[in-house]
């Protein structure tokens, strides 16, 4: 509720509108509304048919960008009000305070924590050091296709500027195609943590560079690096933070009883959110923390909750990122009919579009043979996830949120140019990617039982609890250069994490022993609990 | 979603700052919606404690008041950030559109509609007739008082907006503390439904008074009615056609199937706001539409919804209200302690706190004289309930709303000075009256057992199902006026629609025989559908 409350604050204009004229913006604020819950309406309902009958080739996000396209066009044509028209302009802060923290959060909370926790110096170096590279590579070739003509120039920073924002992968429309196509927890895991945490990468280095671009002195490779490595660690720990705190809250308050339901959901939804703009308060990611606070709430807070608010809160969540996500390409589609493209510079967008897929593939396959230098035989990513990966880096709202920035950051003509390229790349990604991953997915063999890699990928894990990591790493050490081992070492670090967390973390911070909600909930004590009854007064109906 | 979507577009001057201004503006907006969450948390977790301890003296209202008048004198002490101040700037359309909306909403979803519709001639009578009395009661008393000069002079048509703004009274704080108490449904529902009509009724009125204003031509006092009349009656229709349609809609599309559970609840959600916002932007009054709405989905389409979602979307609705309530107060208290008060007339805000009470008792007592002339006397409205409804006439954030956009239609010093006086009348009255209501409530012996009206109410009704509307009426018919009689005439119209309801309205918009989920819900062959699981989504009806 604080949400929209604050962004509005920042609106002080209409309160200065006159009686009358308030009514009418009031009016106009009424019917952008209505055709936006109209749109929102129209794109569950289509998504629906479509999913019902099979059809992938043109999934949710995609048909949410389309209504909103094909909307904002005739909004154009009709000479709709300009204060109805206002409503629609696509807002970064809007879209990074409001509509991106929902969809971040049920990621993490929704997140299966074993693949990615195995995964995650995989993930943690493809979104880190990939999007460096993806950002580089990318600026570089726009630069040097600025040097020998062929693209509009700009200076170097304002490339790189450019590299970073068009870096930034999308994590909904690839992924609501895994989970319907039932795809390797390996492979998903990789693809969506790599495109939630870069993210912040892209978001972090853009800044980083338009700071170079104004302060010049402060062009110091090293540092930026630095920054952005404190910024990361320190999102991560004040999300995690941020989530044990809840979970002793809600292990201590012993809010779990029949006429508290409401208050106890009132302040889970708040935490998630808390999370999120005390990072962004003191200046760090609100991104980064609210995906480890979302991680860390499912794996403790949640478990201390009692069964209805479970069932509550995980279809809460759910409700909202799902709204936020269709909103989201709603939006940008609706803004990108309405907003004056600069199609002066075609050889930009056709040669940026070449160039983001060359940078993507220096990304991903040279992130995928350093990782493979340091994974023991059996654990290697095969050429297939990578190939899967490597076409699974559509561009969305982040990239479309930067890019509408860019254009207040950089002088006329350069930021309209970026702008009007990033769009193009959007629009071509999520219709063309979107459209055809089902069919990707099929031809590489990553898919439900033609999946052959899962099978040899599981089976050589021995039955360790832990997934693939754990004791079996030192079998390839002897052979293995001084590089390699010690990367391993890096590694076999993770495995002791789910030591600390079944001796120490999980009884500490949940009040049920094991994994939340498989265990004990439901037990005869739970019952007894919930069904006292009617002298409750604002027990739920 | 859409929601603060909307709003935040309508601030478009934050587009415009430079990058690291946007680092800035970004954290600054981190920072305003972390003081809010944080006041929000502090307010539910104290409402909490003082109710445990069955403090009824500082209602949560009330103290969510205060905590905003208390971190806002700090803040203002403080002398913090402007940028993060902009966050708490009460903003009337933000709250028209964003914050009152789940409240009223929610107040009709949770209604009993027997009492309501029982005492629907009375509660019509008090929000329309007595709001109008109330209205122009203040603004005579107020432009006399002016005229012999005990309170600041103003033009009789301001002295008439302001009767209006300050007519309209609040619905949350009295009816928690009412239903905490346990207090008679018939008190209640009277409470209840004025309460809730008299601020479209107020909104109306000085939308009417305020274009009056700047078009004297419009001075004609019964078009003024009568557009009021074709908007009430205009906005109830249309609530009503969107809830009928949205119970058509669930009843043919056959969502409650298992994993349909998010598609379904998202669409729910989208209805009440469609009907607000369809409402407002063919300019009638949302808050008639929604509180309609939310009676007929309520009714109707709720019956139509699985299980589960109709256990998840009650809790929704109450914990969207929840924080919409507890936010109103805080938002309002902090922007009471920033705001610039005009305290160069005290006289004025000390007179306007007797009209006030002065209006509203002409208000109460006046209609209900008329009512109980039409009432046969056994159903006669008792004493002590107009003295309980005269007492919970306690003016919240609508009339604060008002008050804050006369600011800006009045010309300089009028509109602050209608300001101060009504955030003081506002204060005392949410402190006060707010305190006092359960201990008056006891002294009027209106509270649970000790409620002797209630008894004879109920007992008078003959055991008729319809509570003490039906049969009954013509007994006293002989011996009344043809006014009674003409009168009686009209309240007995209401009690055929109990009848067209069990035969008409039901069986077509339900798919469920009876009155929703008391009835078949969790019958075997319920059950069986719901458990049917992933197979189930196309074979379902």
């Amino acid at each position: 509720m604080a949400t929209g409350a604050a962004v509005a604050a920042a609106a002080p204009h209409v309160a200065t509108a006159s009686g009358s004229g308030m009514v009418e913006e009031q009016q106009a604020a009424g019917v952008g509304i209505l055709l936006q819950i109209s749109m929102l309406v129209l794109s569950f309902v289509l998504g629906h048919i479509l999913r019902r009958r099979k059809f992938y080739y043109l999934p949710e996000a995609s048909g949410s960008l389309l209504i909103g396209m094909i909307v904002g066009g005739l909004a154009n044509i009709s000479n709709t009000q300009k204060s109805t028209r206002r409503w629609f302009n696509f807002r970064e802060d809007f879209f990074l305070l409001f509509l991106l923290p929902p969809i971040i959060f049920q990621s993490g909370f929704n997140l299966a924590p074993k693949p990615f926790f195995s995964n995650f110096g995989a993930i943690i170096t493809f979104a880190i050091l990939g999007t460096f590279i993806a950002s580089i590579v990318t600026g570089i070739l726009v630069y040097l296709g600025g040097l020998v003509y062929i693209v509009y120039r700009l200076p170097l920073v304002e490339c790189m500027m450019f590299g970073a924002l068009v870096s930034a992968t999308d994590p909904v429309t690839v992924l609501s195609i895994f989970q319907e196509l039932g795809i390797d927890t390996n492979l998903y895991a990789l693809v969506f943590g790599e495109s939630v945490l870069n993210d912040a990468v892209a978001i972090s280095l853009y800044r980083a560079m338009a700071s170079m671009r104004t302060h010049p002195s402060r062009q110091n490779f090293f540092l930026v690096i630095l920054r952005f490595l404190e910024n990361f660690v320190g999102s991560m720990s004040s999300g995690i933070g941020v989530g044990l705190i809840s979970a002793l809250l809600f292990k201590y308050a012993a809010l779990d009883v029949d006429n508290l339901h409401n208050l106890e959901s009132c302040l889970f939804v708040l935490f998630p959110y808390f999370s999120y703009m005390l990072a962004e308060g003191i200046g760090l990611s609100g991104i980064v923390s609210i995906l480890f606070t979302g991680i860390v709430m499912k794996r403790y807070t949640f478990s201390n909750l009692s069964e209805d608010s479970q069932r509550f809160t995980a279809r809460l969540f759910h409700l909202l990122s799902s709204l936020a996500e269709a909103f989201v390409f709603i939006y940008m589609g609706f803004d990108i009919a309405m907003e004056r493209q600069s199609w002066s510079h075609i050889g930009f967008i056709f040669f940026s579009v070449i160039f983001i897929l060359l940078a993507r593939a220096a990304n991903v396959f040279s992130c995928a043979y350093i990782l493979n230098l340091a994974r023991p035989p059996h654990c290697q990513i095969p050429k297939q996830y990578q190939q899967a990966l490597w076409y699974s880096g559509l561009r969305g709202a982040m990239a479309f949120a930067l890019a509408l920035q860019s254009v207040h950051d950089l002088p006329d003509g350069h930021g309209e140019t970026i702008f009007t390229a990033t769009t193009s790349i959007v629009v071509l990604t999520v219709l063309l990617i979107g459209g055809s991953t089902g069919t990707m997915l099929e031809a590489l063999q990553v898919v439900g039982d033609s999946n052959r890699y899962q099978h040899l990928y599981e089976e050589n894990s021995d039955g360790n609890d832990n997934g693939y990591i754990g004791p079996n790493y030192d079998e390839g050490a002897s052979t293995s250069s001084k590089f390699r081992s010690k990367l391993r070492d890096l590694r076999r670090s993770t495995s002791s994490f789910a030591l600390l967390d079944k001796n120490y973390l999980t009884p500490i911070f949940t009040s049920r022993n094991g994994y939340g909600n498989d265990d004990d909930v439901g037990s005869p004590s739970e019952e007894l609990t919930m069904s006292r009854g009617p002298g409750a007064v604002e027990g739920h109906e």
